[in-house]
Formats: structure tokens, C-alpha cells, sequence
């Protein structure tokens, strides 16, 4: 879900346009002449969003908040369960970790049903009426809410809807689905049409789950953009519980067994009897899977959209290391921990040994910084140590998953040279990011992408590396094989599946 | 405001005729005889809540917070103020005090115009959500409401609204207000005339303030059940600032000159210009003003309905001393804090000494019951001490202002005896409660009120006391004089100016 | 005890020299002629601390934290419970208010016996280690000390300390206590015996609670500067438990009955077999007990010293109202709280009616003050509230138990003139404060003691009263009678039992 | 330091004896028949402590702080800095994270010099009282220490200290150097003085900071088992700040450069004037460098008695896997963080593929485990993910830095084998844990270690691993080659280089 609908910063429908030519050193062999034209930034794209959902489970919040723990890498900043007992929903958010929201709170959220949500972190508003699950009551009764993903129309449905006179708590795009809900006009009664019919009418990302007191709805939009599994729970002398979760890992953590994934466009409903239906309110297209899961956001012990993370990521350094070979190098080093399967792919393709030469430190979550010179001089160091013995005197092959504004990636080469390397290769395993996403992440305005302000070559001079490469497009295409016109990679080719809606004039305003 | 709909409990039409002959020591004679029958509890309605509104004033956050802080008696659970700069609202809310609820966060409600609640302490949900003021976009933009009463047809309303297609995100009746205005078909533009048609079809009690970005709107129901006042606040080289609040004493604080109180069914509206108009978009009825404001909720230095509370409850004491005269004793004792001043007045017309032989403990808010033995023979001492001194061997008359269900009474009464009272008066400066409130204060069920439950004779007796006397209902009017039919004492006498709507049916949950 | 071994600033013993001529309108007849030279300030001397001793009770540290919270108003900023089971001690301390440091934390001290401390608010270090009780270990074995009192011999002393050897851990002259003991040369074993030892070698004043694993002694220097009482808990088929505090209110709050004083010097030993023996260790002088703990200190419903605090508060408004009386004046008001009994013997033996007439707010402790402008137009307002119906047009007596550097005073004066007072007359039911205090209280330097500062008159236009007149010293003394010479007068008089020692250099430093 | 005098559980002279048979598969070729036999657990040693110290430099706590911050690994209970100005110290400690404890405190401890400490998490009293730096003024003023290590005969010094008069605040070892330091008789003023005059009474470990208003001195046991670094940190205009450090990390992240490590038995002595003077007051002994603190309680990244950590573990893998080597394997994979380097090692050595499949956390820190059965079940995933891709179906060898009583092994094995492992095999890179350490590091009892407990093969069995083995002893003499006699490796060798003295009888208790 997303708290601002407004379209990233400068918003074009020209400048999807292929814009970019493609300059780094693989693409253009007039770059390769000197490897240190080829280079690439290293921050990352925000984490998005986790979604968690338990049916039929005694300890319903438990099992939520040990998925939601596993799946905290994608939100950092607020969390919430909903639970549901026979005749009402309990909830408990709040800012922060998981472990600090819900310390001494399960007994808040009782019942055998639960669905949960983790909250990335935005620069903005830090209120705890922005934590999902929403929660509302409309005629059906009451009814929560998580959400992953965008909805790229939902300022235009938002007005429609205020029109007619909805008034809207929150400031995020996933309230306008519970609207939808409830002013449906589909005469049939029962929540699931009532979803469907709400949801045939956004566009963009969603992986959703509902909760009522007497059903759980899973539901992943017809691109299915974003990853939503379902597993089964095995529990002694009663039936399985059903465990729903944004990737695989969260079901591992409570010991659930990945059944399957939810398909692009496919409502599961679960009632109070345990009995599961699925069907497809949603016309079909073609699905486009985010990309970006696989480089970045989810688990590498996750399986997402049917691959292992871990192994995608290993191949991605191999095709690195192999599409843009390095004459020579003393070590390939993953930047921690995000870079490790990238550079252990690149290290057993190049032949390059891999070495943990950038330390990361386990406790610099929270750390306060001082508002004191001493500070500024701190930089990169509070979370990563150089290993000196590894690197004095060394050339070195730093290995990142991605890079987006590149002043981290700046910083580590600039630490890595004041501790003695002789030189420093970026090697980046995704290709270069030139655009934002609409679909559930958080990305910065495209004016601040590092591959959209300059070319590879002034890429590498700008973050002071002696060379920088990215995975070239067609190499992870090469990789996603047949698979790869499923696969969304809009953030690097351009091709945006779904635009957001065009909205001319504002009239309410946003809560 | 009132978090529940449903009217209190058992409530039956049937039951507001007069049930409950006369039977404490002054209505019937028979009692009198041993002035040992007459008595009566000690503990109180929980109070209500509080609403406040600063309009053109610099630092209008800290005009609200301080005001709040003089409000803080009506209501302790929660607090929030919302803020208003030029294109939006900005909002802080939290639960506890309101010292501790703002700490450090007036930066984060900017602009030179806010409102503010006081939320009481209920039994039930204690969670952010409930806390107002509320805020909403609708097509009219962003307002935010903060409401003292209660709308006894909320829940009727709600069903119509959510079966034309609203969501409800609190279980609040002060949320209807917002989904009316939404909904309103009024032609003409403007948020006040989509106040007034939403406030016309709602019933009950309502001081309400209003704020969008360019309006603040203060409006009182036609009966006038709660108060609420305006004032101004001098600014050097610049008009006045306008304060809106329920009780003067928070003009006070911020040395605001209190102007006049909002009339019933008045609606005072001002705007970006510093326009004031005010209109009354109500039809007419009797002032219905809730004569416990001056028993109970209301500060005793505040101006209430015109009225000095302190001089009432001065005036109810003295009233209670010649309407149940005591042959002897050797001194009226209060019950601090509220009891205070009608003591004094039992004091100067029985000529009987006034002393303060129970002493309140300062610190006792927040105090941790420890789980021990120990603590379940603490009791009531841990917030009011004994002066020994002043009641070994005495006969005194403790002086309260009202009574509910009587436990407290009986704990002060045991109190006093172990120091060593010869005798103990109980005299209430009010007289005997024998109904709930449906106008926003929160009463417990009628089956535990001490005066629904039981005669005068049985209360004495379940007290434990030597006496227990009332202020009689007629010595109350004729106190009021020619204003005693514009005061609702409902609790007393069961003439409930508007009943609850009665919901056969309920559609959609309580969220 | 006391933080800071420097004598109050300025000190010389020249200033003991009487320097003041008497200069308040009973004293001297020509500052009578105009009523409006009586004047005087209101703030207070800062509480000094509390101190609880529980033995063979199964729950000792639950009593002890109830008994300290029944003397929360001897010190505000810190407290602190030390246990004792068969083998060793047990501690848990803290910042903050009693209820604040205990929450949840009674089960880390366990056993059946306890002692406890309040710690007041110096404006110095807020720091932990300064929370008594302290603990310590030595040839003995654990010994735990809580005392109130100020030792005027204990820079001395620590530096003798530090030339043989002892290190210091805090800045409180209380650990003096412990080193001598650690050091006594005493050739019979024995705790007791030590401290018998040790605190023949102090000066000052000291009620002293001691705890080891098999002993409590209580003591209290031979000058009886501070109180100290015991009393017995009655327990169910077992022998009562002793509960050694204070002030008799804490012996109150947990149903203990006071069976007496401690005596000045004497030394109260209990074993574990629940052996009680005395002695009195010291040699004999006259005792001079602390007349402030009647002013303003101890809690009214106290018996301290063998009086009630409340009955002496009383009689000193009654004398100070025929001691200077006032032509006339419409209403006697207190300064909530401490005022109130003063107020009410005021009243009495003027015959001019008593209001409550300026409101305290219950809520005020902990207020956040912004820092805005408004704030600096709150003043005195945040805690006081005076009730325009009894003000305006009328004159109106205020009394008020001390007066200190007088700004609060002013501040009320220009409150009740803000209201419509027509005359404030300021009456101070304690003689003018000249002097500081050794033996205990903190107070300010002398040059910021309004009495010393400047003459009635001065301190009247200071205050901008109308009048302000003090309770004349004789006529303290006559209320004392026979007891006047057992008490310390000092700070009024000047005549100091004992004077600090002088100290020409510094060898070790304070911690 | 230490905070029980008591040495390790069943501590008997006798048992330093070899007692142990050589049982693993490399020492006893009977094993080596199945591989199977070769086994180990995979638990921590506890950490020690962290000490720093800075001096002349303008914002000394804050790279206090940041130092604090590097060596967060080492202690993770407690913090404190004391900082010195002119005249006086000043200190802040507290429970938690180094980031928690100076959450804005940085103001509280002013001044240009600084000394800090990390405290590792026991099991027994968590009181800040315990936290270092101990402060304490004796005669020569005001002195502070930060101690990381054991001193061996601390419980025989404080009896003899308290037969002579002093007094204890703490139950830590540590305390023991002030009271000698307070009771030289040394005829030499001089803290330094008085500080190796302590120093030569006591035995054991100890890598000690001091800190006066005038002087910083570092001093390290002539054992020089714990380390400690001094190095500069360049400021502009002005002579370099010292840093001291108990690992060059922490100098690492201020950007400080290290000039040389203090070597055993040196005191290094800096002034107010920057004059830096070193002696060396102890006799002479060899150097006995503790080997643990390269096999897993450094960073990776420092340099520790002129080692690399980091190369160290590598190393240790590499002649793990060549003196104990597998017929064949799918992956090596760590078990992160600390068994990485050794795991790369074993990688390089016997050409077995790296992988990192097993995941951790990173928000694992401070999980609330909810009181539910989910929670039992949960176990080791709610830190660590198995990678499944990477493990069903294959022979997998998991190298882990150290074993210590084997239960999170087990929990391991189990997890891999539920994620599909067809062989697990476990790698150990150091010898068998077979005794506690009396040297600053916190031992479980000697019954509890696994090693200890059972053979090789037993041990296999316990943690259900397919086979299991350790770093041969001598293979990691011939590593450390000429330097092998200067390390102490005692908990493998049983080979103590000092040994606690035997206290007969208890005079005084602990605190």
C-alpha cells in the first residue's frame, strides 16, 4: 500500500518513452575500453510491505506475529494484527519492530483467525493511524484490511467515491478498497462478490487479505505483481490451519508447508467450516511478477513466484562475472548482507575468492547519532567495518544487489580506500535502474536514480570506483528464460504494465 | 462523545415513571425519626469529556494544550489536538494525560488555529482510534471534529449510513456527524450548512467544535445539555485570537476573556478573515442544561450556564444543612476535593466547624496497586488519610457532593470509624441518583446506582453510617429558581428530555 | 541526608549574630501604623527525605513501599527499597516517584524484613547512585542504611576517612556513616555496637534506619532534629510486625499502630528472633526538634513529635490571626494545600469567612511546559485557579504556611488582582525565615530568603500585597510552652544547636 | 571484571590434571573410521567486557560512544562513560544497548577526556550498580576505572580489606583495585603510583583504564591475557587525540589510527599537558594472550596482539578441513555470523563450494518470545533460515567458530535435516572446550560443557550429526607456530596459567 498517491515525482507519460541509451559497459563496447567507465550506486530501494493471514489456529496471533517477524525485512516501521472471535475483530498496531509492537499484546488480539501487516518506512508521516490492518464496519459487519502493493487509481476512485459522500481516515490507498466494498451494487450478497466487485475496479498491485468474523480472503491481483503464498499448518487431533503469507519464509518460521502460491487474479475464500474456495473474478492478462523480489526484497530463504531468491540471486553474480569479465582481482566481497549470494555467484564464476572483507555490525539498528562533529566523521562505519588484512594493498571486487542514488556506494568505496585497497570494482547484480515503480515500492523521485542522471561512465567517477558494472538487461532475461515476459522489469526497461490514472483536479483533501 | 450505542442498560420506557417513592429523611417523614435512616455513597459519575478551539492565535497548539490541561478533570484516558495551517490539518493524539500526551510534540501540530479533546476513562476499548479530535477527507476537503455529549439516535443513524454505502472506522456516535455532513444533499455549498443539515437529524447532546483549514465552527444542541463558552485572548499589534471551550476555566489559563457562552442550538462560525456569524439552524425548544455540570463535572472556578459552580455547591450545602438539620455535631467534614466547597456551605448555615479531617494524598494518580495481601487491606487509604486528631471521640458530618454506588462511602465511613469517630453524618449536597444519562456521561448500570437499588434507610445501613441525608429535589429548584425547568435532572427525577432511539436490528458491527 | 558537604552558601559564623531588627508589624509597634507593611513570600522549603523500616512481615517490602508512598511528601525525586532475606540483601531504586520505581519491581526485593527511603528534589544531580538506601558490604557482612537528617561534621569526617585509606562512592554525607562503622575500633562484635560507635562521631542530625541480614536498628541523633516513630502490625497467628517510619502517617496507610517515638538518641535494636532491645549510645543534651516539621513538612494527619501537625497548624493560624488583626475582610483563603489548616484557625478566630477561593489542579505534577510564549504567560495559573465569584470586588486574607523567596507570592497576589480582588492581605503562618537549615532541609542560599533580604515593608511592596504579616516568633513559642527550648527555631532565630564543622581544605574530591 | 568472586562450579586443583583422553577423530585414529564420530555442539562463550579511553580531545564522549559502539559485541548488558573536566568527573551508565543508554546523554558528560566500558550480559544481578566505569573520590581526589578481565584473587583481598575498614558498593572484582589503590602506603604521591601499587597485589586478568580530572592511565596484566590498543586520532590545529581500546575496531570507526598495542605488564600514563609516559611495574612473566579472543570474541576486523582476526579464523578453517577432511560434500556453509571466515577457510582448503545457507536475522535482538505453545515451537528459526534450495537432498558441512554445550547444535542439525539435509556434517575451527576460564570471560559451569561431558563420539550423537570434528590442538599450535607458549589456551588445555586463590572462609557478604 502506498500513503501518497501521487505518481512518482515528475510523472510522464513521455518519458516512458526509451529515453536511455544504453551506456554501460556491456551494452556499449565503447564504454568497456576502460573498465572504470563501468559502474553503478548501492543504497536500495525502500521495503515494501508483508502481509500474513492464519485461519483456524488457537494461537491465531502467535503464529501472525512469528510470520510477521519473519517477514519484518520488508517493514520497518509499524505493524499490526487483527484477530477474530466468533462475533468481533480485536486489533493492536503500532510503530516500530514487530517484537516491540506486540511485547505483552497478544492477549489483546485473541481468536483462531488473524491477519497481519508490516509497514515499510517512509520518510513521511510516522502516525500510527497509517499502521494496517484498517479495520471498518459497513452492512456486512466489520471488516479488516492488509495490503501489498499500489493501486494506481485510487485518487481517481478516491474522488469519485468522496462525491458520493465517503469520508476517508486515512491517507492510504488501500482504505478506498473497503469503500468499494461498501457501496457495491452487486446483489448478491456476501463479502467475496463484494471484494471482487470492489477490486475489478482498481488497478494496479495488490496482494490482499480480508478478515471478517467469519471469513479470511486472499486475493492477488490479475498481474500479480506482488508474491502471496498459502501452506498448511499441521496441528494435532484437529485440521491443518491455513497460513497465508507474503513469501515463503513466514511460513517456515511457524513450521507451515507451502501448499502453493495464490495465482495472479485468484480469490481464495475461507469460511468458519474450513471450507476453501478459490476462483478468478478478474479478466486475464498476462502476469507480470516483480522483478525486483528476486534482486532484492524477498528472503533468500524465500521461495517466491516459484524460484528460490538465494539461487537467483548466485546466477545473477554468475552472469555478472561473465558478462563483464575483470582482467584480474584479489577478492570478490559482497557488500553485507544483501550482496552475499550475488558475490558468491560472481566469486564461482570468476574464480575470484570470495572473502567477507566488509563486516556488518549486528546492533546498529537503533543507534543514536549524536548530534556532534564526531558524528559526521562516522559515516558508513557505525554499520560496516573493513577488514584491513584482506584488503591493504588489494584489488577488490565489491559485489551490491543494486544500487539507486549511489552515495552509499560512494562511501564504501571511499571507506575501502582508506583501508589500503589498491582498487575497487563495483559490480552490481541487477542492470541499471532507471525508472520508479507504481506498484507497492517505495521509490525515490527519478531525478535521484543514479542510472537516470548519468551514464555508466559518470556513474563510476561519481561513487570513485576504478570500474562499475550492472547485469546487463539481457542477461537476466536470459536467465528468467521463457519466463521473462511474466516478469515486471519496468523499473529498468521502461515498460510499465499498468500507468497510474491521470488526475486533473483535486477536491477533497487528503486526511 | 459515547464509544457505545447501545442506551444503558435495561433501559425500558416504562421505567421512567416514577418508581421509586420518596424515601429519604426529608421527603418522608417516617425516616426522619432517626436520622440514622437517612444515608447514602460516596463515589462519582466518571466525568465526560472536554473540547476546546483557538482560532487566529500564533501559537494556537499551545493556547489548545494549555486549555486542555485546565480541562483535564473532564476527562482523562486520552487527549488530541488537531491543527490547522494553511492547506491542511496536522494532528497528535494519545492516550493518557494531557501533559504526557504532548510532551515534546507541539511541533508536530503547526498553524494558527487547532481544536482539542479531553477523552474520559471508560472501562472498556482503550485504544488511540477512540481519541478525537477525528479527522476526515470528503469531498468538501479536510475537517476534524471534537464533540462533549452523547447523540442518542447515533446508532439508528449509523445502519441508514452504512446501508447506503459508508465505512466506519471508530465506535464512536461522533463519527456519524462526519459521514452526514458527507452525505448531505444540502445545495448550497459551505461546511456549515453541511453542519447544520447533519446536526438537524441527529438527537441528543452535542457541543461540537469544527476545523477545516479555513473555517472553525462551535455549535451547541438546541437543549443546550453541555456547555460550551467563547472568548478572546489579547495579542500585541493584532486582533484578538477566539477560544472556544466547554468550561471558562480554560479561558482562564490562558488569561482569554470569557465573552459569552455559545447559546443552545447556536452555530458560531469564523473564518480565515476573522469573520464571526452565528445563526441558529435548530427549531426551538426549552434549554435542557445538565444541573450536574454544577454538582459535579465542572471545575468550581469555572462560569457554567451563567452560573458560579463554586457558589452552587456552596449554596447546595447550606441548602442540605436546613433541609436535614442535625442536633449536634462537632464538625462537617468534606470529602476532598469536590466536597469542599458544599461542606463550607453545610458549614456556615449549621454554624457546625468546618475542618479538612481528611486529607487527600497528592500523589496517588497513577499509584501501582502491588499484588499482595497487603494492598488488599490498604483500600481507600491509599488516597485519603485520617487526621485522627480532629475525629477520636467526635461526632462528624461528612459532606459529598454526590453518590452513585456507594462502596466508597462505606470505605470512608469505615475509615473514620477505626480512627476513632464517635459518629459519622453522611450528607450528600445532592439528591439521590436514581437513573443513567444518555447526554454523555458515562453511568453505571441503573441496577447499580445505591438510590435505584435501595431506600434511604437500607443505603444508611449499606454505608454504615449513623445518618444519611440528601439534598431534596424541590430545595434543588427552588435553588435554580425560574431556571429550574431549563436544567435537565434526569438522574434524579427521570424526566429525560429526549429518549434513545430504540434499533430493532443491528446491520453492520461495531468496529 | 544531604548531597552536598558545603554549608549553605555564605556561610560565616559572624551571621549567626543576631543582624535582623524586628521588623514585621507585631514586633515592631511602628510598622503596625500601616497594616500593609506586614508582608511576606510563599514559596517553601524543599522536603527533606522519608525514611521506613519494616521487620517480620511476609510481605516487608509491599508495607515499606506503601509507607513510603504515604510519605512521598518528604521527597519527590527518587526512592528506594533494600531487603533483606536470611543470607543477603536485596535492592531495587530508582528515579521518579514511589508508585513510577516500584511498578512491577516488588518481587526483586524479597523477605520479611525492609527498609526504605524517599528522596527529595535537588536541583544538583539527579543520579541513582544518590538514592538511598545505600548498601554496602563489609568485615560485618551487608549492612544497608536509610537516613534523614544532614550531618555537619561529615567533610570532616570523609576526609579523615580518605587519609586512612576509605573510598568514597557518592557525594552523600550518609556513606560517612558506613566507613566509620567499617573503621570502628570497636572490640565487641556486634552491628550495633559500630554504629553506636560510628554515629558518636558524627554531628548533626540523623534518623537513621540500619538492616542487615539479622538485624534493624533504629536511631535518632540525641538533638531529635527529625522524627522517627514505631508501631506495631497486627498479623494473623503470628507475632505483630514492627513498622519504623517517619511520620505516624505512614504506620496509617498499612493499619499499623503507633506505639511510640523513637527517643532522641536512642538506639532501637531488633533481632531475628524478634528481640527488641534500646539503649541511648549518646550523651545527653537537651532536645531540639525541628519546628518546621509542624509548619509546612510533616503530612497533617501525622502525629509527629507527640503533637498533631494538623492541630498546631490550626493553632497557629488562630495566633496569628489575634496576633495582627485586620480590620475587616470579606473571605480567609488558603494557599491549597499546606495552607488550608492555617487557614481554617485564621478563620476561626477572626470570624471571617474561610472559601476555597483559589483551586489547586490535581493534575499539575508532571505538566509539560512548552517552550512557547504562551507558556511564559501561564505562571502560576497551571496550578492554581482562583474563583472570580469569591474574588472580584472583595478583600480577601491569604494565608499561606511559609514564605520563602516570596516570587510565588507576587505571583498569586497578581492572580487575585487579575480576578477583581479589591485588597489581598497576605498572612504567613510561621515567624519570618532568616536562616538557613543544617539539620536536613535544603534551602536556599540566604541571600534569596526573602526575610533576610529585606525588611517587612520591602518584602510587603515585593509581594505588591496590600499587607502581609508573619506569625510573631513569641508567639510561636507561647503555643510551644513549656517544650519551646525542645525545639530547633533556628532558621527563624538563628540560634543553631550545632554548627557545621569548618572545613579548611580539600583533599579528596566529591564523586 | 567479574561479578562473582566464586571461581567456576566444582573448581578442584586436581582437575587441571589431564583427565582427558584425546577422543576426537584427529587425536585418536580409531575414530577417524567413521567420520560420524567427529562431533561437536555450537553455543558461545559468553563475552567479556569492552574498555575505552580518550583524551584531549573536544568531544570526548562522543567518541567514547562511537568506540563504545564498535565494540558492542563484547558486552551487551550494560554501558557507561565517564568523562572528566577540570575539576570534577562526571558519568552516565545504564542497562541495555550501547545506543540506548546515551540516547541523548551525551550533554550529561562533558569535558575533553573519557574513559567507557561494555558489560556483558550474565544470568545473575542486572543492576546498573554493576555497570562500569566504578567512580569513587578517595584522597587523591576523584578517580574512575573501566576493568575488562578476572582478577583471581579479589575475594581474598576484600576479606583482607574489610578487616582493615572498607566498605564495598559493588560485588565486582573490580572494586578491589580502587580500595588498594585508596590504602597504598606508598610514600610517592601519584595516582600512577598508587594505581601499580595495587596492581602488583592483585592476580589474574586485567586490561585496565583509569581516569582522574589530571591523568588517563591504560595499564595491562604482565600476562597480558585480555588486549588493549592505543592509537591517535588526528584532530585539525591541534595535537592528536589518544584513543585506547580494548580492540583496534573501536579505533577503526573514529578514525583513529593505531600506533601500537599496550604490551603486558605496561602502564602508559598521559597528563593534562599531553606528556605520554609508560613503565612497566610488574615482574616479568610470558605473555599468555588469550587464543580465544581470535577464535570468536574479536571482530573480525581487528587487529588483536598483532594477529587479524579475520585471517586467524580463515586459517583455523582451512587446517580444520586438511587435518580432518571429508570424502565428499555438496556445500560448506557457515553458521552465521561468526563461523564465516573459518567456513571460507574450509572452503579454500578443501574445495568444497561456500554457501550461505543458512540465513539470520537481523532483527532478532530483542524478540519478545510470547508465552504460547507457538513459541516452543519455534526454537533456533526465529533466528536463523535455512536456505532449502541449497540443502534438501545434499551432504552439507557446517562450520561453526567454537561449541560450547552443544544444545544449539542439535537444534541446527535438526532444522537442516528438516529442510531436506541428506548428511550433516559439523565442523568445529577450535579444539574441545574442556574447562572454564578464570580470565575474564563468563564459563558455564565445567559439568555443562559439552566436551567435558562426553567423548567425540558421544558428543556426534548428542547433537545428532552425521559426524562431527574439532581443530586439533596442535593444529592450532603449529598456526600460531613461535607464539604458540605466549597464548593461553587453557580452557582447551587445561594449562592455567594462574589459579584462583582458595578463600577458606567468608568474613564479609557480597552486596
Amino acid at each position: 500500500m502506498f500513503l501518497t498517491f501521487a505518481p512518482p515525482t515528475a510523472f510522464r507519460t513521455s518519458l516512458f518513452a526509451r529515453f536511455r541509451p544504453a551506456a554501460d559497459c556491456r551494452r556499449s563496447p565503447r564504454h568497456a575500453v576502460r573498465a572504470s567507465a563501468c559502474e553503478s550506486p548501492t543504497d536500495h530501494f525502500r521495503e515494501e510491505c508483508g502481509v500474513v493471514g492464519v485461519w483456524r489456529h488457537p494461537e491465531a496471533s502467535a503464529v501472525a506475529y512469528y510470520a510477521l517477524h519473519a517477514l519484518q525485512h520488508r517493514g520497518q516501521e509499524g505493524a499490526g494484527i487483527v484477530s477474530a472471535t466468533d462475533d468481533t475483530l480485536h486489533e493492536h498496531k503500532g510503530l516500530g519492530l514487530v517484537s516491540e509492537v506486540f511485547e505483552n499484546a497478544l492477549h489483546l488480539i485473541p481468536g483462531d483467525a488473524a491477519i497481519a501487516h508490516n509497514r515499510y518506512s517512509t520518510a513521511g508521516e510516522k502516525n500510527v493511524r497509517n499502521v494496517q490492518p484498517f479495520r471498518a464496519s459497513f452492512r456486512e459487519g466489520q471488516v479488516a484490511i492488509a495490503h501489498n502493493g499500489n493501486l494506481t487509481n485510487a485518487q481517481k476512485l478516491r474522488m469519485e467515491l468522496e462525491l458520493r459522500g465517503s469520508i476517508f481516515a486515512t491517507s492510504s490507498d488501500t482504505e478506498v478498497v473497503l469503500h468499494l466494498m461498501a457501496t457495491s451494487v452487486s446483489s448478491s450478497a456476501g463479502i467475496e462478490r463484494k471484494a471482487a466487485d470492489a477490486l475489478n475496479r482498481v488497478e494496479g498491485a495488490f496482494s490482499i487479505i480480508l478478515l471478517t468474523t467469519n471469513r479470511l480472503i486472499a486475493v492477488r491481483d490479475p498481474y500479480g505483481f506482488r508474491p502471496l503464498v498459502m501452506g498448511e499448518l499441521a496441528l494435532e487431533g484437529r485440521p491443518p490451519a491455513l497460513v497465508f503469507a507474503s513469501e515463503s519464509c513466514a511460513l517456515d518460521i511457524v513450521s507451515a508447508r507451502m501448499t502453493r502460491e495464490i495465482e495472479p487474479g485468484e480469490m481464495v475464500v475461507v469460511d468458519r467450516d474450513g471450507h476453501v474456495s478459490n476462483w478468478f473474478p478478474f479478466p486475464s492478462v498476462r502476469r507480470r511478477a516483480c522483478v525486483f523480489e528476486h534482486i532484492y526484497f524477498s528472503k533468500p530463504s524465500s521461495i517466491v513466484f516459484g524460484r528460490s531468491v538465494y539461487m537467483s540471486r548466485f546466477r545473477f553474480g554468475q552472469l555478472l562475472a561473465t558478462s563483464c569479465p575483470l582482467p584480474e582481482a584479489d577478492a570478490v566481497v559482497p557488500v553485507p548482507e544483501s550482496g552475499v549470494p550475488a558475490a558468491l555467484g560472481y566469486a564461482s564464476a570468476s574464480g575470484i575468492q570470495f572473502q567477507q572483507a566488509i563486516i556488518r555490525s549486528h546492533y546498529v539498528g537503533r543507534t543514536f547519532i549524536q548530534p556532534t562533529q564526531t558524528a559526521r566523521d562516522i559515516g558508513v562505519k557505525l554499520k560496516l567495518a573493513p577488514v584491513e588484512a584482506l584488503i591493504r594493498g588489494k584489488s577488490v571486487v565489491v559485489v551490491d544487489d543494486s544500487i539507486v542514488r549511489g552515495t552509499t556506494s560512494r562511501k564504501i568505496v571511499r571507506m575501502l580506500r582508506e583501508a589500503g585497497a589498491r582498487q575497487v570494482h563495483i559490480r552490481i547484480a541487477c542492470p541499471p535502474i532507471t525508472g520508479g515503480c507504481f506498484y507497492g515500492v517505495d521509490t525515490p523521485d527519478k531525478e535521484k536514480l543514479l542510472s537516470y542522471r548519468m551514464s555508466d561512465e559518470e556513474a563510476c567517477r561519481f561513487i570513485e570506483a576504478d570500474s562499475l558494472a550492472f547485469l546487463p538487461l539481457n542477461a537476466m532475461h536470459e536467465f528468467l528464460g521463457d519466463e521473462a515476459p511474466t516478469f515486471c522489469d519496468a523499473c529498468f526497461s521502461g515498460e510499465y504494465p499498468v500507468l497510474p490514472a491521470v488526475v486533473d483536479e483535486k477536491i477533497g483533501g487528503l486526511v
